[in-house]
């Protein structure tokens, strides 16, 4: 018997700080015309799950780390954070 | 001295299950193009930080949700789920 372990990645993808967030900004002041006066700031991110199988967490972990830095977030601009659950 | 409390909405928005999710798709595509078969499933989703001020835990709960079913989420396709941090 073969044992495939499966790793589930829990990734948050956020702007960072002091860049301009026109979505969040938008979303703000849709929320103010709703009457949500209370509401003094709105980020906007990604939220991704990658399932995985047959890695185990200390090989999963460098290689969600590849696929943030080339395809899930613009470094530039965007910080990326991640959980890894079994 | 008035307090006034803050309040961080920490929300996440995802696809009901059985919902097609062609973003998911497409990247899921893209990552077994860039070798990383071990990749079983991908989930996109967003994720929102709304800061509040001058609300209780009590008086902010109520507000997210019906900001999340009003504004954030396409409660037909999409459910949310958030935690309120002071």
């Amino acid at each position: 018997m073969i044992i495939r372990p499966e790793m589930l990645a829990k990734i948050h993808i956020t702007f960072k700080n002091g860049v301009l967030d026109p979505q969040g900004k938008a979303v703000h002041h849709a929320l103010k015309d709703l009457g949500y006066d209370e509401v003094s700031g709105i980020q906007m991110g990604k939220y991704l799950e990658v399932r995985m199988e047959g890695v185990s967490r200390e090989e999963a972990e460098p290689r969600v780390k590849e696929m943030c830095e080339k395809l899930f977030a613009n470094t530039v601009i965007e910080s990326y954070r991640f959980t890894l659950d079994s």
